[in-house]
């Protein structure tokens, strides 16, 4: 059904795609390449949430020489053309009126409720409209939106970094810095990734970080995004029984704030905090804690993906209850004993069939560091 | 000074050498490679103690066709050829009869007190001696052997096997299997290759193992080693307090076991010994333990190579008391949680810069598995 022409377009779409990934959210990233006679005549993505959609830019790109232009041309996009009127007219419409031949799509729109309508449209104008090449690889590249959309929750990651022997600092705390500077300034990529970042109230309290994502730490990606053009993810701390002061850190960071309690904040505190923060109580669960199916609904209506940055009894409660997706796992080659702080508190599990189900998906070192990617949806 | 040549036959002779791993000890792995005219005419490398050396297979293939034969050729060999009579002729004296116009030596003899001899014996003869190619990839054919001969203690390797969080077990105890059938036959090799095996009286008396090397599981290598070929390590059992039972399985496999104590056993305990049990007393550490500098001060006298297979606290000792110079640690890609057994106990640090200094060697899948290889010599 494909011929190795498609593969390749499709391959080039998609990698095209994964350039916005610091910039289209909410909106998913997407590619698209289009061809004449074996030619590629144009190419684009979507950068930004407002912006043309990558058809759009495809499609002025290959209309630049007007001998060639679209008509009769294939476009391959990596996730279905749109076909409502958002801030952006819809790229079904866009690719029919430049009358292209062929529309290759890998992955039809997630949203049930808009899914096959694009390519209905398409197809009404006499497109031939072929879907699926790559399917897989296409869904990758936008884990948070295609779940949230399926779902209604966002995609959790959940972010750890250890000792070879599972240790995150030695007994007294003392934790800077296990991971190294290369490691330290994937974080600030991984974060600058999701939509929001989710920790708890004892980390705040314990190591008073900023949480936010430093544009000269970005290593590699600062260079092409520049610090206008970076997303700082919702910064949200699960503080139950409603401790936090504005004396900390975090409050001084101008940038979205949501404090996630049980029990109401006192007036007097509330009347400090600055404009960028929000607030909402929800339920607590058994153990007095924020209830995080509550919390992933939430976020789940702004959020594509959430990374948890938080201890081991938080991250541990994340996992257990199953609502992680990812699990990215940071190593260092030290050693620091079994009187150092442990990574991750789980139940005590009795046989080994009860403990959490995991699957490598990716292993390299990040300077001196291993970074594991692991799938923990259960 | 070194040709293209010179590099490509002394980097095959490494390759041969290497074939021995399992079977030479207590001499080391040689490889050594003949060549005449820019030909390879002859090469070889020692298989076991006792048998000929590699320069003599090299010889005696190299002579097959008396129209070539080693006479005016290059011999390449990973060690210094022998200047003694042993269990063999020296093989400095073969090469002089031989004719060899040139030897080139990765590494001399690590042994103070013969290095050298067998290349001034070479010199004397007339014959060119250049000494030092891939000298460092040589050594490492043979760390044991090279440890052994310049400091009278054994290599000691640590084998680990954990979860990613640094877990051994769940907090009941149960272990089979956290890692997959493809490490588990990897640390059979492992111990293959080693002389011996040390382990604790606690890991004896609460898993009952029988410590020896199972033909059936050594994987790849059980087709190229006949089980009467498979060397067995000898099983060192460090029990301080004397409590060894001869009802454990490790008894009843017939091959050497060597019982470390502080105290002697009871009389009526000895008298059940098989004739494969030998026992030496040496002096209690502070803890009450075995002192580990005289069990490898002891173990030096005949070992080039032990491997710790152990729990928490002895593995822990041995590395934090730098006596350990490889850790070979298997992480299963799986999360037990907090409540689980610790990996390695080390003293209480309070600064990460005492933590022990490791350096990742090597980094590879083992089925599912992932096993480190780290440098723990600070």
């Amino acid at each position: 059904m494909w011929s190795i022409e498609d593969i390749e377009m499709m391959s080039r779409a998609i990698k095209l795609a994964r350039e916005g990934v610091y910039t289209t959210r909410p909106n998913p990233c997407v590619g698209c390449v289009i061809t004449k006679d074996g030619q590629l005549i144009g190419e684009g993505f979507h950068i930004k949430a407002g912006g043309p959609h990558a058809e759009v830019h495809a499609l002025a790109m290959a209309n630049i020489d007007a001998d060639l232009g679209a008509k009769g041309g294939t476009a391959y996009v990596t996730l279905e053309p749109c076909s409502h009127y958002g801030r952006t007219p819809p790229c079904a419409e866009a690719l029919i009126k430049n009358q292209v031949a062929r529309v290759v799509v890998a992955v039809e729109d997630p949203n049930p409720q808009v899914s096959g309508r694009g390519i209905a449209m398409l197809r009404e104008a006499g497109i031939q409209v072929d879907v699926g090449l790559l399917k897989d690889e296409a869904k990758q590249i936008n884990p948070g939106f295609m779940k949230r959309m399926e779902t209604g929750l966002p995609w959790v990651t959940v972010k750890l970094a250890s000792s070879l022997d599972g240790k995150t600092a030695l007994s007294n705390g003392v934790s800077k810095w296990i991971t190294g500077p290369d490691a330290r300034r994937d974080v600030q990529r991984l974060r600058a990734r999701h939509c929001a970042l989710v920790t708890g109230v004892e980390t705040v309290l314990a190591d008073n970080p900023s949480l936010n994502v430093r544009h000269s730490e970005l290593g590699y990606v600062a260079d092409k995004l520049s610090v206008t053009e970076l997303h700082q993810p919702l910064r949200v701390v699960l503080d139950s029984r409603a401790r936090l002061t504005t004396n900390l850190m975090l409050f001084s960071i101008e940038s979205p704030i949501l404090l996630v309690s049980c029990v109401d904040y006192p007036d007097g505190e509330k009347a400090k905090w600055p404009a960028y923060v929000s607030h909402i109580t929800l339920s607590a669960d058994e153990t007095g804690r924020v209830s995080l199916s509550e919390l992933f609904k939430y976020l789940g209506k702004c959020c594509n993906s959430v990374l948890i940055e938080a201890g081991a009894t938080l991250a541990g409660s994340v996992i257990a209850q199953g609502h992680g997706d990812e699990l990215v796992l940071y190593q260092a080659m030290k050693i620091l004993g079994s009187s150092g702080r442990n990574l991750i508190t789980l139940p005590d599990y009795d046989v080994m069939s009860a403990v959490p189900i995991i699957k490598l998906i990716d292993e390299r070192k990040i300077g001196a560091d291993t970074r594991l990617i692991l799938d923990i949806r259960s």
